[in-house]
This record gives structure tokens, sequence and C-alpha cells, in this order.
């Protein structure tokens, strides 16, 4: 029942598809999952993922297609023209079908549409491509259940039942008035304990109706669902018309993309790729910060050349710049890791910034007092020296204060007027607080030691 | 029909708790999602919160408590006796109520249990205790929807329809024989569009039934249940007997709860700590890896002082210190946390270490030639010293493909002897290369200029 992708597994296959062995592949593969199907042939090359693929029955074929890496699934299209691409589409929901498309050039869009069979999906699927893909509309598929409030219970079932073929997954009935307005919600459950003559007016759920719409962003979407755990959420246009529904699957996939995302811009890679990518996109990815890095680390120089003639008299205070610049730099992360994380889960909906930056001085206080003592003791142990200790312990701690605020100052300014906080986190915090803990720890030794 | 906290709302509602104008805060919260109602809660004392958690109806209240944040939960639930907090676990879902006992106190949920009404329920708790909560088992709930595959489709309607009761949101019917072995998932639109005299054992799938272990990691767990757009999961014990069910709402929360972790391990946060939580608890979670940094930062003194000789002779080289140490750090983290993305999704399957280290390799390659030309040429610009110039340049360069190695390296270590690979992000990979960076750049420099 269970499939785990083996070594073994890929040979044989790779072998399979060498000598041609059609019922051997077909055998192994068409039982799958169309998800066990993707990781398959993710792992084989395109053209061999393309054999297989030619193999299996048209539907589970274009589901497979969807449940591919993105990165692959664009290498794996270049070798399909555009009659076989409708093909696929004509067999994907609406949602995927747009997604798909979604990826393709602009003119390669028109003819795959042209070439779709079912024209009622066809032009489905090209409403769906007029939506921003971060909006509820975006998300949103056209195969949804529906039943008009005046139907008794009995008239519901015969049409659900009509419906039911075009729709896979059903979580409950939207039920609509007869223009086609959104009233409310009838589950499954109370669909099927219901008595037959019952008017669905009399049974449908009105209390509690959450609703997107189109132009909702897929943010919202995903926190209304996530808050009221819902597994799917109708969506209805301008004039509050039916026209879709989310599915909780779609939300998760969100969900896990922005928790990367996230992730990464942490980690100061500038746009979301792929651990599979090619060397070339992740280098284009990951150089702007280490740039901006590169020019904090230029202002720094300049910050301490200016202190030369300190360094010249005493050598010793160039041994604790990377301490300093390194503490002020975890210091500044973890407070801006902290205050994004807070403003995303919109912790501090009624605090004001200035409540969140008295409790990260105040954080701050505590862990530099700390860090100082503990860094005065070990040089003290380490050479004695009293001036140097006090230099580095005193600017320690200022730099620790300094640093945990700057790190809570920055997203929530950011989030302020409306950029995202989480390009704060990272590089970006790390090169401030390295540039101003150099100038305070140089400061401070002038004040120790003239 | 959508509610919207505001600061008016929430000013109007301690003026009435403070006046005791129950109606007044009953009209105004009854209404509410439980959701929204803890938002609100979540906003006010915690006595405040207890008072209008009082004029709750029962059921609602307990749901409301479920909502909170786990912090202010466990601050409220201080101020209940344990027969008031039975009350709640009596009106709870089984894994809400063994997560709500979870955050007490081992004599505590004693004393609850003991003092719960619903004594099926009670032992119901008391088995889901039994699991680890990052399990499966941990996870599940015992209410759900089950049907003997010997019933013809209406006995089972009738059976079901009296379970329907106790089971909240009902997606599937799990069939069972008279073991209670798990055979097949029913879906309730497969029974909608059943007739009444077919046999159960006709109609139900069998194919592509993805079932958890009760001992199953929640890892796993999440893991199926994403890849199969799963919205429930069946969970059996090591007999096979059907003995709860996943749902996604759970799921989606362990997503977004692994999602927060590894955002702040990679901040360099040691424990999980929501942003709400108190100042001592946040020092506490930021110290271990300050202090790692610290003990860092004097390894690379104690280096520095190595070559105390060069910086006497060319104070300049002490400028680019902070420069060659945060671009290393900045490479490493970027390539740990790519590295540690591919292993969460399972990217790396068949590739062995050494391929993802020649990746790394080539990306820091192409980066440190563009970072070293970059510098090259700002410090000819800046100060036309030559030699300062190929000393930085030729380091920062070895010091870049190094750092990027040396990140992916240390996570594919760690997952190789199963440690949490996240771990490796942030301060840790930052101080290893610091020092490592400021090495190179001093030998470099010794070559460069004697």
């Amino acid at each position: 029942m269970k499939f785990e992708l083996s070594q073994e597994f890929l040979d044989q296959l790779v072998l399979d598809i060498e000598t041609h062995n059609n019922d051997s592949i077909s055998g192994q593969i068409s039982q799958l999952h169309p998800a066990d199907i993707a990781d398959v042939m993710g792992n084989l090359s395109t053209d061999q993922a393309k054999y297989i693929y030619e193999l299996l029955d048209e539907e589970l074929a274009a589901e497979s297609l969807m449940e591919l890496d993105e990165e692959f699934r664009e290498q794996l299209l270049k070798l399909f023209s555009p009659e076989e691409i409708a093909e696929q589409v004509d067999n994907l929901d609406s949602d995927d079908a747009a997604d798909l498309l979604g990826e393709l050039d602009e003119d390669e869009i028109d003819e795959v549409i042209a070439q779709m069979e079912d024209r009622e999906h066809a032009s489905e699927v090209t409403e769906l491509l007029n939506y921003d893909e971060d909006t509820a509309g975006g998300l949103m598929q056209s195969e949804f259940m529906t039943a008009n409030w005046n139907w008794p219970v009995d008239k519901a079932l015969v049409e659900l039942r009509k419906q039911a073929e075009q729709v896979e997954k059903v979580y409950s009935i939207y039920i609509v008035d007869d223009e086609q307005h959104l009233k409310g919600i009838l589950s499954l459950k109370q669909l099927l304990f219901a008595s037959p003559k019952t008017p669905i007016k009399d049974i449908y759920k009105e209390k509690d109706l959450r609703v997107a719409k189109t132009h909702d962003s897929s943010e919202d979407v995903v926190q209304m669902m996530e808050k009221y755990d819902l597994v799917s959420i109708p969506v209805v246009d301008r004039q509050n018309k039916l026209v879709g529904r989310i599915t909780i699957d779609d939300v998760v996939d969100v969900i896990r993309e922005e928790a990367e995302k996230d992730f990464q811009m942490a980690s100061g890679i500038s746009t979301n790729v792929e651990s599979s990518a090619g060397v070339l996109k992740h280098t284009r990815s990951r150089l702007p910060w280490i740039i901006v890095g590169l020019v904090g680390g230029v202002a720094s120089s300049q910050i301490i050349q200016g202190y030369e003639g300190q360094i010249t008299l005493n050598p010793s205070l160039a041994f604790f710049i990377p301490l300093i610049a390194s503490t002020a730099g975890n210091v500044g992360v973890q407070s801006s890791a902290i205050i994004v994380q807070g403003l995303a889960s919109k912790d501090f909906q009624f605090n004001g910034i200035m409540k969140q930056l008295g409790k990260e001085a105040l954080i701050g206080l505590l862990v530099g007092a700390i860090c100082s003592a503990f860094i005065f003791g070990v040089l003290y142990f380490l050479n004695g020296d009293m001036n140097l200790g006090i230099t580095v312990s005193a600017s320690l701690f200022m730099v620790v204060i300094i640093a945990a605020v700057l790190g809570a100052f920055v997203p929530l300014i950011l989030n302020k007027v409306k950029i995202d906080p989480a390009l704060a986190t990272g590089p970006f915090i790390t090169t401030a607080n390295d540039i101003i803990g150099l100038t305070i720890y140089f400061i401070v030794a002038y004040f120790v030691y003239f």
C-alpha cells in the first residue's frame, strides 16, 4: 500500500525505459499516487520522465505533472507540443490548469487554450488567468458543488449527483439564490441526515459564514482558513456572486512557501530558490546581500581607519573587533526575528511600538550585563589587562542594548510603511550593527585609554 | 458577519466588565467564533478574561480556551479550580482535552481527571495522554465516524447519525471489520449517492488508503498528509485496530510551529518562545548562542593576537577584519539555509553529500570571484594600496569558497548523525566561519607582505 522510493526501483525503471519494457513500467507505475509518480519522475532525466509520462493514462499523467517541482516541470514541458499541453490542461482542475498555464509564455498560453477540447473548461480557465496569483481569485478553482436555497433536499441530491462528477473533493455545498448570490453553507453531514422533503432554506447554515472575495490577498485567505479551521472557503466576486472555492491543500502549499521564503530572507537569500535550482540561479539569489555586506564591510574599514592611531598605540584593540561586530550582529538578528514573527502572527496588534522597543531594551540590558561580566572575567583571566577588559566589556554592554533595540526598531518601522519586515532580518541588521558596534567600541577605547 | 477587533471594542468591554454589565457583554461576545473570543480575551488581563469566560456557555467557553495563546492560557488556568478545569475538559474534543491536560502538573492532571463527569470521555482522554506529543498518537482524537463493512448503506446511515452527534467535522467514514481492524475509507460523497441496500463492502475505497500508526512521528504524519493532500487520516495501533484520526487543522498547526522553530533556530534563538513571552524567558532563550558567539569572538581574538606583529607593521590590515569575518558568516549562513531546506523537503534523497558540496563549492567560486573583483576595485579606488587590495581580495575569494562549502557540510553531517540540521545555521556557522576566515586572511597577508 505504502510506496517507498528506492535506488533499486529507479535503476530497474531506467533499465526498463532503455529496453522499452513498457508493460513492466506500467505495472510498476500506474498503481501509484500522482505524488509518488512525481517523486519518481523528479529523479529521472526529463527524457526518461517524458517516456514514463506517456505510458500513464491521461488523468493520472496530468495530476502527476502538477505534483512535480516547478523547476523540473518547466524543463519537462519544453519537450511538449502545445497540443500535448492542451490535453493535460483538459484533464486538470481549473486551478491547477491555470497554474500550469501561468508557467508558460504569453504566446504559448494562447496556443494551448486554442487547442483545448473542453471549451467550457477552457473559458473557466481563461477566467482564472485574470487573477493575480497572490489573491483569492488566483488560488480558487471553479469546481464546487452548489444548491439553490429553494430546492428541497431530494431535488438537491439529484442535482448534486450530477455536479459530483466534476468535483473531486467535496467538503460542503454552497447555497445560492436564483441570482447565484452566496447565501450560506451546507455540510455534507447535514445533507446526509436531512429528510428528503425539507427545503434547503430550512437547514443551511448562515451563521459563521466565512467568505473570501476574489481580490482578497492570499495572505488574508490563509489567515482566515487557519484561524477558523476551515477546509474550504467559498469565493465571491464584488457582487457577492459565488465564483469559486479554495481548498485547504492549496492553503497548506501557500503556508509552506511563505515559511520557506521567510527562512531564506532571514538567511540573506533575496529570491525564493529551490535547493535543486542551478548554480547560476543560486548565485544570483545570494549575491545581492553579500554585496550589501561588503559595502558595510568597507564602511567598517573606514571607521576603523579613523581610529588608526589608537590601534598603532594599542594593537590589542584590534583583537576584539570581530567579537564586538559579531555579537552586535547576533543580538540584532535575534530581536528582529522575534519582532518579525510577532508581526506575522499579529501578536502586537494593540501594543505600541514604544512598548516593544522598551521590552527589547530590557532584554538587551540583561543579555548585555551577563555578556559583559562574562567577557570581563575571560579577558582578566587571559591577560590581566584592566584597560582592555574595561573597554571591551563596557562597549559590549552598550552595543548589545543598542543592537537589540535597533533589531526591533527596523522591522517595526518597515511594517509601519508596509514593507515586508522579514527583509530587515539577516544581513541588513548584521551589517548595520557591525558599523554601530565598532563605532561605540573605539569611542569607549578613546575614553578609557586617553 | 465578519468580526474585526478594535481598540474601541476592547475599551467598551473593559467598561462593561468594571460595571458588571453582563447583558451587554454576552450580547457582544456570545455570537462570536471561539477564535475571535480568544483574540478578545488575549487582549485583556487574566481576571478580565476569566470574567468574560464565565459568561459564555460551556462549550463555547471550552473552545475559546483552546484558541488562546498557550502562554496566556497557562496564566488563565491558574485562576481555575480543578473542578472548573474538569468541566472544560468534559466539553472538549479528546485531542484538545489531552493537550490542555498536558499543560498542567502531574498532580493536577489526576485531580482534574477524577473530577470529570463523562467517564467514557475521561478514559479516552487518559488513553491519549500516554502518547508522546510528537507522535501520531499525540495528535489524534478519539472522535471519528466508523462503519462495519458488513452493513448495508441504510443501516450505516442510521448508525452514523448517532455517531455524528459526537463528531464535529466529518470528512470520511472509516470502514472496519468485526474486530475493529481498519479496512478502508468511504467518503461522505460516496455514501451520499449510494443506494440504500448496497453493502458497504462493495463501495468503500481500499486503494490509496493512507494510514498513520500511533507511534509514527508527527513529522511523518505531516509529510504524508501534505504530500497526498489529505484532510484527515485514520490512526491505527500496532495491531491495525482503528484508534483515532488526525485532522488537517492540527497538521496546519504543526507546520506553522515547525516553521517558527526553524526560523528562530536560524536566528540563534535556542528554545521556541512566543513573541509575547516575558523578558526573562526571552533572555534565557537568547543567551546560549550569544555566549557561543562570545567564545568564538575570544578565539578570533587569540588568532589575531598571533598576528600582532603584522598589525603593528601594517595597521591597515586591521581595517578589513570585519569585512572578512562578516562576509564569511553571511556566505556560510546562506549555504547552510539552502541545505537545511533541501533536507527538510527531501530534495537530496538520492544525491550524495559530495554532489551537494561540489555544487556549493561552484556557487562559492562564482560568488567569491565577483566579490573579490568588486572589493579589489573599491580598495584600489579608495587608497590605491596594491598589497592591501591583493591581500583582501585574494583572501576573500578563498574565504567565500570555504564558507560556502562549510556552511553546506555542517548540516549535511548533522543530518547524517540524526541531529536537527537547523541547529547548524545561524550563530554556529557564523562563528566557525569568522575564525576560519580570519586565519586565512592573516596567512595571505603574511605571504603578500613578507
